[in-house]
């Protein structure tokens, strides 16, 4: 056995560790007993800290040291040593006194939250928030002196491998500085054409169920490795062939669980297109939270809210809840779809507006990271960021600083991966339309292999192949940048 | 940290990867798409290897010397100390490429013997089973070289702690003398009293399940710390605190899924009641198959096959199902639910004609143990004995030595504990009620408190911390014997 076949060997373990841990996380949103909330917490702590050992063993830096010594490696196995060495590296930068720190202060500080923000009551989450804080920025600097980085830039390469500030900053520069006007030139134009019809209830939660797995079929879901459940919060989890996604159903508004099913499923048409040969292997894994962002984006957001999605969408619908009428047909259903209007919760947010809900927070979390700014200022600096980036005067923290569980769950570096893959979504739509002319068209007909194919070609194929930049150079010709996405909104909102 | 409170987080270690295996056994045998099962065997499989590892490390066995050479133990902790010690034997008493040639003999061979049932083919398994026979022998040889016990003796000691052939040799030689007449003498009264009336259905599958889930709480089933689902197979799993049973829904025929729901309640039961205080450590652990068996037998059996059980049931079964008329009185259910009629598979058995199945397969896995029946024999060998013991000529193999996924799957020395069970569940039954005169009473009410209570105290609560002989002698008085089993049957299909 050569060291490189006896890494591969040691990192299918791990990624049958980490599966395993995918699938109980899974079971813990969906279907596990209140009562079982602390065991479930001791499993996934005891796979966690088995994976942390095993990665982190002095035998794995070893073999590491010897493959790479030994070279005569390319393509495919250079890559997946490389994509060992860089887990290795994040996971052995962080003592383990510390990160068994960081695991029992998240829990506490995760369990505070729930209740702070229910209550509305920042000042319960406060010290739990800081002193996890304090132990972030400890690992950001630990991580940050190995790789030779800033914290900050450390902590978001743990999420998106290659991301720096330094490629965010232009980026989001140049959003702030256009989408505001582009925003309110929107709103003017939809205020103008009067608001669209609603669409009447109520909408029994099994026909949402089989509408949503009829659109997941369309778009290539693979039903035979993975399922559609339901959660509190929608996410996409569970492991390899076994991709399990949730929504959450509401009688009186399917658009939410519809639109979240169609979300959900793009990333989960990545994870089902991983190169399989390299499904149990670091190089086979999804190459980062912007790109993982992009796909469910491009599904959700370009896609299926475009107006030839809803050619297919809309007699779907009048024949799933039998309906008719004006309110039901594409056109109508293409202005609720697009509808934009500044809000408090980024969850909701449309594609417009959900940039300065980035924005705000990446700022924050810079500040927080980098020493600057206290979790005792906290509140009032994201209120006043909601007035100047949205106009909007925050009413409580519950519809403020405390709707999001990421910080509470000390992930810092996480937030700006939403933007980002905005920003590649609509870059790749735009190369895969313009590779695929029919795409369009096709969309209009619930026909999703052109845009599918092109996915599975250009991105979810290469797995982690090549860096984030890498592959969106590729795949689109140029590196990250804002204008298809401006292009994307101005066709979309200004009609231009 | 002493040798032994080390000693106690090792094993809790090891309680958390069982569970985490507990719940992932579960999700594959309910919800998992079939896609995924080849990389959940894999999860599984690293799951166990771990576990395997921490258990037979060279510094569990140093810790465990010292903590013995220490003393100062007693009670639950001396007892937890002594179990520790049997699970250490067990584990590491065989060599690591024996546990994992056999594992894969074991896959393979369980994934063959599903195609050979279903064409009764027994040829295609054999060379398999005979391959897993030649791997189960040698790890009997293994541990029974460490135990001092012979092969048999040892796998047995596997699945029930303590238990041995001499033991079972005269309660198995006991039961045969009476038992075959005592069956053709319930079957000649039953003759003679005619057909009982049948129950009609259809019976939509949510109306037995909230039945099930009724029953499940009157036993006293927490659903804060379990759960019921669908699984083809029938099975009582999960984790500590998170008790999973599944039933299999007929809309035919209600009274399986019933019956099965009541018997993997009294399994479940046993579960949430192990002692809180050391739920993740060996002495909190149920204490064997035969031991466990008996809680799932006299939920099922005693209690919910009993006359005064009717009384409750069938104005439960009028209501849920809107039937009433003669066929749903008590005294037809009871008649109903304790036909006696000797049938080819063994898991749709009466209790009286059960113990016939396993007298047979006791017989024949004895012997193959001992090298002292083929495989290539064990067809004919297994229809002799129906003729024998059961008066029955077997059609095929599937109905035959094909039916079950024991010894396709290793598990030799497990079929005895059922009628183990059998046999406890009498005794502990009719213990109750001496202690508890009220408790038949209680059940015509649904009242099933006392019953639990007793239970609880006599034999959940005490988890392992002593013998099973101890746990049943000091609940009803005396080792387990057959007389109780006898009074029963006698008393219910005898009329004596």
């Amino acid at each position: 056995m050569t060291p490189y076949s006896s890494l591969e060997a040691r990192f299918a373990r791990l990624s049958a560790i980490e599966g395993a841990a995918g699938i109980l996380g899974w079971d813990a949103q969906t279907l596990m007993p209140e009562g079982a909330a602390e065991t479930r917490g001791e499993q996934l702590a005891a796979l966690r800290g088995l994976a942390h050992e095993i990665l982190t063993a002095p035998e794995t830096a070893d073999t590491l040291a010897e493959a790479e010594g030994a070279g005569g490696l390319d393509g495919w196995p250079a890559a997946n040593l490389a994509e060992m060495r860089r887990s290795y590296i994040h996971a052995a930068a962080v003592p383990r006194e510390l990160v068994e720190a960081e695991s029992r202060v998240r829990s506490r500080s995760e369990m505070v939250w729930r209740e702070a923000r229910r209550d509305s009551d920042f000042a319960r989450l406060a010290p739990h928030l800081a002193e996890l804080l304090r132990l972030e920025r400890e690992i950001g600097q630990a991580k940050g002196a190995v790789l030779g980085l800033d914290p900050y830039d450390a902590l978001l390469d743990g999420y998106d491998p290659g991301m720096r500030r330094s490629i965010i900053d232009p980026l989001f520069a140049d959003l702030t500085s256009w989408l505001p006007g582009l925003i309110a030139e929107a709103r003017a134009r939809q205020a103008a054409a009067g608001e669209p019809l609603p669409l009447d209830g109520p909408f029994p939660v099994e026909t949402q169920r089989q509408l949503g797995l009829t659109l997941m079929r369309a778009l290539g879901f693979d039903e035979a490795r993975g399922r559609l459940d339901i959660s509190l919060h929608p996410f996409c989890g569970g492991a390899t062939d076994d991709v399990r996604i949730t929504t959450r159903y509401d009688e009186t508004d399917f658009s939410r669980a519809l639109m979240g099913v169609l979300h959900e499923t793009g990333h989960a048409l990545y994870e089902q297109g991983r190169p399989a040969a390299w499904r149990h292997q670091p190089v086979g894994s999804a190459r980062g939270m912007s790109l993982h962002e992009s796909q469910s984006l491009i599904v959700e957001m370009q896609a299926c809210r475009s107006r030839e999605f809803m050619a297919y969408l809309a007699p779907l619908l009048r024949e799933a809840f039998g309906r008719s009428g004006p309110a039901w047909e594409p056109e109508n259903l293409f202005r609720l779809y697009t509808r934009v209007e500044p809000g408090f919760i980024r969850v909701d947010a449309d594609e417009a507006t959900y940039p300065a809900h980035i924005l705000l927070r990446y700022r924050l979390e810079t500040a927080m990271i980098a020493g600057d700014l206290a979790i005792a200022d906290l509140p009032g600096a994201f209120n006043d960021g909601m007035r100047e980036l949205l106009g909007l005067t925050v009413p409580d923290d519950r519809r403020g600083c405390l709707q999001d569980i990421h910080w509470p769950s000390g992930a810092f570096g996480y937030f700006p991966t939403y933007t980002l893959g905005a920003l590649s979504a609509a870059q790749l739509f735009k190369a895969a339309k313009a590779a695929e002319p029919a795409l369009p068209g096709c969309l209009a007909a619930g026909d999703f292999a052109p845009l599918r194919t092109w996915l599975r070609t250009h991105i979810h194929e290469r797995g982690s192949l090549r860096s984030t930049d890498a592959l969106l150079s590729d795949a689109t010709g140029a590196p990250l940048g804002t204008a298809a996405f401006r292009s994307h909104l101005q066709a979309r909102y200004l009609g231009a």
